[in-house]
């Protein structure tokens, strides 16, 4: 789709320069440097720069541009925009900075390019960003210092400096790219389209990016797990906490979601989220070279005891198993490595062992079924002839369908070993931890890659009915609603528990008797916040007699705490017992819409925010897995032998509640607090609802 | 003390070689090297190597030796120490491998020759081991492949590959070392001797180690409690996980302690544990040249606001605030920086920023009292001149007395700048999230120093009747107790629940009416191990009719369920309500000895596993930060507008529990659990103890 964008047949630089330093004379620079096409500097100051015809504007070129690269001044973009578009250009990369991220002003005349793009049915890179590079058509249509060298990663970032830095580090490590974008203020382009156009691209394998938020949540969403299918994708999202999202509002003007949805929403859609840049980096180069193993037991062989401990323990804690391996393996160990050795996983070669001892520890490894990925580490010792380690690293990597990571660790000798594993593709780690975290990512995409999306089950749901409640609310100007919501429930086939409000005792009686004792009985009054501080609450009435008295100890003593509180009436509510309290929520996030949350009541929420969210509509499997990945599981599954609560009424809740949000995008606030969930096969009943409307 | 082993005048060879590839060649060469004292090689079969004069044994020498170094196979070694012994040696290294490591007889011969040292009243350096350095005197007694240069840190290690990558390390990168010390088997020496020696030593400022396991647990508290005060400590300590302890033992049958030992112990005494050797090297490089800052408010300036949005979020996690600048700060930034610059923290000087620049936020920000310490942060942009960034920031770095660290991000780009840095001795470091790590490794060194450690209070305890009743114990065999359990607790004046195990209706009449009324009851009998699912529990008994009532009922409920249980008789305890449940415990550590365990009762120990553990003897600091860095602790202080829990009164339990584990180390385990705690005034009082008793 955006071929033209990436492999055009002519380029034209707007606001080309030959002053150096200025940008515009950098991106000449980089042009002339690789690209093979037409280049069309436009100045109306000059008539050629650097030996090349130069036009006052783009619609006096006698050649159309199937791309233009712009680098005005920002208040001269939209007029050039828009003699590109009668020009016939395809697509434009707007440079210019002074945009959205410059004020209000700036965001107006952002607004207007994209108006003008759309008009002449262009597409825009940009604006406020360093360019595009595409390694394959030679194409370097950015200030970036110097061009990327050809590799299988795609990258993408909405900070130029981190364009910048990234390609300088990948320039020093031999590191390539097949496409490198700066994504800029993505007034037209984002993330959506590159990761779409990059799915497709056979000379990617590996899509990483720097975002600081995303344009379009469920879009988002929606593209990345199908991308992610197809290649793995690696993202660091920056602006993750309170402090850090300030920084990013005054930084490129883009409104952070929430870090939790941000979370939910890579972990649904399959993207792997790199803590820093540098994680990333080395997930991409691990990505790039090694094949995606098919489980996570990982084999270790090592000259050095102490890195193949701690590279034991960085397994444990990535979540991956040390291999067992076939009693065949270790017999096959035992006859060529010395005796001293040790032949259980991690495989200690010992300090002095050759080259020729790696490559039969690793040929043995490698065929045994249980290892799923080697992680070899080397320490340069007296008697270590790394280089010759590393040929024959290579050479079993080469021949083998498992990945194979490194950590040759140290500096001036290993050396020489780092640059033959570098040209075999085979990634070199600084320290083990990072061998480690690497594989588990590549562990990780291993399921990720497998991972069948479930689409949410169709809920027979009595929609007509709830709309007619929320209509009803808004017409009285109520943002939050009474007992009408648990007919919402109702609605959605969530079991609720009887509840009544009723204003005299007759009326709690007959309450009472209607829904079967044994019943609660809750204080109504808009002045009591606490209601057991004051008497107002009353639980295991078992008759009339019961609520008779209780209703009136409790008038009397709520009059006595609070004197002058206005009471409306009590709640009558049928008395559950032998469950365990639960809470489904949800909030809309700005940039994915409503974000379910799961979690145990009372204080496991409060003290312990031991909850789980994930991005609405969920089916049954992200729903089990909301409930499954909160610490507190077992109270659910049962521990010191009690019985197991209803799972699945809950997985069912969650599946409905995650369809009436998104049925009704009016809510905008939703809790049931409780839901009692009883033993297994008895369900759940909501206790408690909490409902806020939006202002149309 | 051990001046002459890292200083010696004379320093001997016992198996000196010629030949290219051997230890006992590597060895000598280094020391010709670079050591100005005596060099005495020992062989018996050459008269001369490398033009030095060679003797037979170490007694043909007609100079003495100061230090002996050993490279001889390990069988040879004993002889060798003995001849060592009458030579008059002060010290050896004995680098020689085939002992502790290498199985049973080698442990033999291990302590056959840690018996000759002590019998001449040498100090020995492993065996197993690469050797030691001392940069300041010279000496390079290993068989390391060069010399360490020059510096202020002293490294020691208990795994040679991870010395010998380490210096290569180091060396690449222009780290230098005081001292460096290879510890292999520590049959002698143990990082607690060099910690004591590195603490006294001029010419080191930061000690670093990697250690799998300590000798002396409670000693090397002792003195690194001591020694923190003065230096920072760093370690890493590896076999932190089941999978890695076992590693561990197969490598140099060091016996792993528990890792919560370890965190624990490490914490008490002021030791920052690492998470890598990575991270290790990271701290040690900031805390070798940078000064200790006086609170956690760090300021950020950076030319990319990417990196700064990524650097305030690793704050955040790294529990480092941002600094909110004076007015006059950010008025006087106002005055020089671009308006589009961001003058709040993070200070974003924009991408074209110069160095003078770059160098005016610093200053001005130095200045600023709500600042503790800057990390500098650069990206390589088209109009960024590195080199001249990193003179100005290593100008104001030397004029300041606050900690700067920095992340140039990039490759070939930032080279030039970083040597500067290098040769200024301000650390940079690749990505900004490492910067960070090491920038809340020197705050918390900040809180570290200045820390005061509190002395245990003596308890007044009658320790003759505890001795009494665990001696009876003993002398009937048994290692668990009854009732007395409770006795034992009272003796160290921890308040217990009135108890009576009663064998028949009318006994248990006469102890509830004794203790008052409400009690509880409980079925004994060792046939039933869950009294409540078999009727064995009644509670809030409130007469004698109760009593006997649910005596009846219990009696033919139990015989029901379990027809053939043999009942001997049932215990009424005093019914205590209001109070919260809370776990004391303590288990036997191999290294550490008794480790205290802290954490609120029922599912948030059993599946929250939400505890804290402290190695004894605590004091009242100690004991209370063990209840404030549990998770669920703010359900102690009370929330949702419940009361305070009674925490003084747990503090002090936990430091009687303390002094009781210390007075009588027969006891193995021991669990108060649970100790209910009443509201604050109120106190706390032990329902339920368990205590285990050693075999002599």
């Amino acid at each position: 789709m955006l071929e033209k964008l990436f492999e055009p047949t002519s380029v034209a630089v707007i606001g080309a320069s030959r002053t150096k330093g200025k940008v515009g004379r950098a991106v000449l620079d980089n042009l002339i440097e690789s690209y093979k096409g037409e280049i069309i500097p436009i100045n109306p100051k000059a008539d050629e720069i650097l030996g090349l015809r130069c036009y006052p504007t783009i619609l006096d070129a006698p050649n159309a541009a199937e791309l233009a690269v712009v680098v005005l001044p920002a208040a001269m973009v939209p007029d050039a925009l828009e003699k590109c578009g009668l020009a016939d250009v395809s697509n434009v990369v707007v440079i210019s900075a002074g945009f959205k991220e410059s004020g209000i002003e700036g965001a107006k005349l952002e607004r207007r390019c994209a108006d003008i793009v759309r008009k002449y049915g262009m597409r825009m890179v940009g604006p406020n960003c360093l360019g595009i590079i595409d390694t394959g058509s030679g194409l370097n249509a950015s200030f970036a210092a110097s061009m990327a060298k050809k590799g299988n990663i795609a990258m993408m970032s909405q900070s130029g400096a981190i364009c910048t830095a990234t390609l300088d580090w990948a320039d020093a490590r031999g590191v390539g790219f097949s496409k490198f974008i700066s994504l800029g203020n993505k007034a037209d382009l984002s993330e959506n389209d590159f990761l779409l156009e990059m799915a497709d691209d056979d000379s990617t394998s590996v899509i990483a990016a720097y975002l600081e938020g995303v344009k379009d949540g469920p879009k988002f969403m929606e593209i990345a797990r199908e991308v992610s299918h197809k290649k793995p994708i690696v993202v660091v999202k920056s602006g993750r906490t309170a402090v850090g999202s300030r920084a990013v509002s005054s930084h490129t003007g883009t409104l952070a979601g929430s870090d939790e949805a941000y979370n939910a929403a890579f972990a649904q859609s399959g993207v792997m989220r790199a803590d820093s840049v540098e994680q990333m980096l080395d997930y991409i180069r691990a990505f790039s070279s090694q094949p995606v193993p098919d489980g996570k037991n990982i084999a270790i062989v090592t000259n050095a005891g102490g890195l193949g401990i701690l590279t034991a323990d960085a397994c444990h804690y990535a979540g991956l198993s040390l291999s067992s391996f076939d009693e065949s393996t270790i017999d096959r160990l035992r006859e060529m490595l010395s005796p001293a050795a040790n032949f259980y996983n991690p495989v200690d070669v010992l300090g002095d062992a050759h080259s020729d001892i790696y490559g039969y520890a690793l040929e043995t490894i490698l065929d045994d079924p249980n290892v799923d990925g080697i992680i070899v580490l080397t320490s340069p010792q007296a008697m270590t002839d790394v280089k010759s380690i590393a040929e024959v690293v290579a050479e079993k990597a080469v021949a083998s369908r498992k990945p194979i990571l490194c950590s040759f660790v140290g500096g001036t000798r290993i050396e020489e070993g780092e640059d033959i594993l570098d040209q075999n593709h085979i990634p070199n780690f600084a320290f083990p931890e990072r061998a480690v975290s690497s594989m588990a990512a590549l562990c990780n995409y291993g399921v990720i890659r497998k991972r069948v999306h479930l689409e949410p089950e169709n809920i027979n749901a009595d929609k007509e009915s709830v709309s007619s409640i929320l209509k009803k609310a808004r017409s009285e100007k109520r943002h939050t609603l009474g007992l009408e919501s648990f007919d919402i429930l109702k609605a959605y086939g969530i079991p609720t528990v009887g509840t009544s409000n009723v204003k005299t005792l007759q009326e709690a009686i007959d309450a009472s008797e209607e829904m079967g004792y044994p019943v609660v009985m809750k204080v109504l009054s808009s002045d009591i916040s606490h209601k057991t501080d004051v008497g107002g609450v009353r639980i295991g009435l078992k008759d009339r007699d019961d609520v008779e008295r209780a209703y009136h100890t409790m008038m009397s003593d709520v009059r006595r705490y609070i004197p002058n509180a206005v009471i409306s009436g009590v709640q009558i509510q049928k008395m559950v017992t032998g469950g365990k309290e639960v809470i489904i929520g949800m909030n809309r996030d700005v940039q994915f819409g409503p974000l379910l949350m799961f979690g145990l009541g009372g204080t496991y929420v409060e003290v312990l925010k031991d909850v789980s969210f994930s991005v609405a509509p969920i089916g049954k499997d992200i729903s089990r897995k909301m409930l499954s990945s909160i610490k507190t599981y077992p109270i659910l599954t049962g521990v010191r032998g009690e019985s197991p609560s209803d799972i699945n009424s809950i997985v069912d809740t969650l599946c409905k509640v995650s369809q009436l949000v998104m049925d009704f995008s009016e809510i905008l606030e939703f809790e049931i607090n409780p839901l009692m969930v009883l033993p297994e096969g008895q369900g759940c009943v909501a206790m408690d609802i909490r409902l806020t409307l939006g202002s149309e």
